[in-house]
């Protein structure tokens, strides 16, 4: 079946395709019965799937010699959707042969083929980048990240739409509580857009997962399952966090390694700091997902190491297994039925 | 002198007005020949000051028996700018009987008196909110935070002007490097604004200082020492910062709670950590400053402790004893006679 089956652009991001294939072995152990088809050079990937018994089966590689660099144009790009590893990976959900793909490479060049290739979904204004962060007390959805800098009040709804199903379907929640981000939580916050969208949400279908507006230290205080943004504010948001985290744990070596005592605090906290890292790990939310497409599109980190891949694909797989785009549809149908 | 003396609003604030005497008490401290003109209830606040002798030689107390609420509307706020605390004190700056105002009260009410009663300085297209933040190695000023939602390249323009006087003057940084907040370095990135206000920098009087885009996750990397961005952007950054180092603090609090040999370690670390806690200590950066008005108004966190609200009047003291607005109005004029 299509859905079982994931398209894998082995040739991007900086440590392919050694950690793609290091990856996909990963990945199928915790995913059985899921197949790939894996395009790139196949003088680079024989060798390592010979290595790789768990893969044989599952895994069909297609040669490709060409793949998109990661300094090129999107304009560029596009026009080499045929030849590339990207773009034939891309055309495998197309073409229904996939039913997600899974690419580390360039971020610009995967939007701009996906949008071109796959088509939005009927009923969505624009696609949007989403990914999962980390809360308090769980995990949180975020869309848009960046695909879209202006937004209009349409777009924002669309987004809601997408991450709600994504909130219950990926993370499990069966009530996600939906906010948009804003400056304040008050009403007349933000601009016209926000607040057009936010009058419509009240009076939607949808208005009992809708818990108004949240600011940026909100986001992760565990009240939300569900953050809903223009692709501007998104990504300031999530890379203002992921270098606020940076600084934290860069505070935190000085601290250790400033003083004998530090040094002996961290060497007997040891083990619990090993576990304080995992759960701060990144590698478990690789990969932001381009919803709103007739397909699944999985953008995993350009500096992906095989665990980080490995959850990329996870995370398609989940996805396109769960028929997630089945059930934005049918979301969709509910939301007009209403209106 | 006008520039020595700094207004006082003694009822804004969660822990008003005790909290605002005991900070006062605190700057007076660090800033001898400064004095003070405090509006507020004098039946609250004469007892408190009895206790203080070192305020009393520099302390002028204005009694006014109404203050604006927390919840109160800016439109509301602003028809009672003649009979309240934050009104009153502002209008000491209007009238140049201070050079700088200072209140813990409701932030939108005190933006809009300020605009209102101070109106903008000439040249100036918009105020911005601006604050300084921590990085890697030092200190970063950010502006705008919130003050405006949407910001033509122009407004970009004068915060970078606001911006560079203050990293100079506030920061000591005889060379500011000053970057716009954007979603890419490359520079096709972000909406037309910001283009349009990056290539006027770049043509520039203060191209030498002008470093080009800053993602979030850049801002921290002590390579800047101006973040200049629209309102809304900037406020989500900022709390977003605010929010992911709580949740940084809280997961280690997790780790050294949840295992005899954390509690162990932490108590060995004890001195490291108080160090790193006063490190990261928010109340050494409380005071958000309201630049490009006729006077400098400096707003203090609503919860701010004696600490807390010291700082915000340092901050208020140091722009308005080096002469900030003279300093901007002289910037203004070398750019124009450029362009």
């Amino acid at each position: 079946m299509v859905k079982n089956t994931i398209a894998i652009d082995a040739m991007g991001g900086d440590n392919a395709p050694k950690s793609v294939i290091a990856g996909l072995a990963i990945s199928s152990v915790r995913n059985p019965g899921v197949e790939y088809i894996v395009y790139g050079d196949e003088n680079k990937l024989l060798p390592l799937l010979k290595k790789r018994d768990n893969l044989k089966k599952v895994v069909k590689v297609v040669h490709v010699d060409d793949w998109i660099r990661a300094g090129e144009k999107a304009s560029k790009a596009l026009r080499r959707a045929k030849t590339t590893s990207m773009g034939q990976a891309i055309a495998a959900v197309t073409n229904r042969e996939a039913g997600a793909i899974v690419s580390a490479g360039n971020s610009g060049a995967l939007l701009a083929m996906s949008i071109f290739g796959l088509r939005k979904l009927s009923g969505i204004s624009r696609p949007a980048l989403a990914a999962v962060m980390p809360t308090v007390s769980g995990e949180i959805v975020a869309l848009d990240l960046g695909a879209n800098i202006d937004c209009s009040s349409q777009n924002l709804i669309d987004f809601s739409v997408m991450g709600i199903v994504f909130a219950k379907n990926v993370l499990g929640k069966p009530n996600p509580r939906l906010a948009f981000l804003n400056v304040g939580v008050e009403e007349n916050k933000g601009g016209t857009i926000i607040q057009e969208a936010s009058s419509a949400m009240e009076e939607s279908h949808f208005s009992k997962y809708y818990a108004g507006y949240a600011e940026g230290n909100q986001i992760i205080n565990g009240n939300f399952d569900v953050i809903v943004c223009d692709g501007f504010s998104g990504n300031i948001m999530l890379k203002t966090a992921e270098g606020t985290a940076k600084l934290c744990s860069e505070y935190l070596k000085q601290v250790f390694s400033s003083s004998i005592l530090g040094k002996i605090s961290f060497a007997i906290g040891r083990s619990s700091f090993i576990g304080l890292r995992k759960k701060l790990d990144p590698r478990k939310h690789n990969g932001a997902v381009l919803l709103g497409l007739n397909g699944i599109v999985v953008k995993s980190h350009g500096g992906a190491d095989s665990i980080s891949f490995a959850h990329a694909v996870d995370l398609a797989t989940e996805m396109s297994v769960g028929n997630y785009n089945e059930l934005i549809k049918k979301e969709l149908n509910n939301l007009k039925s209403i209106h």
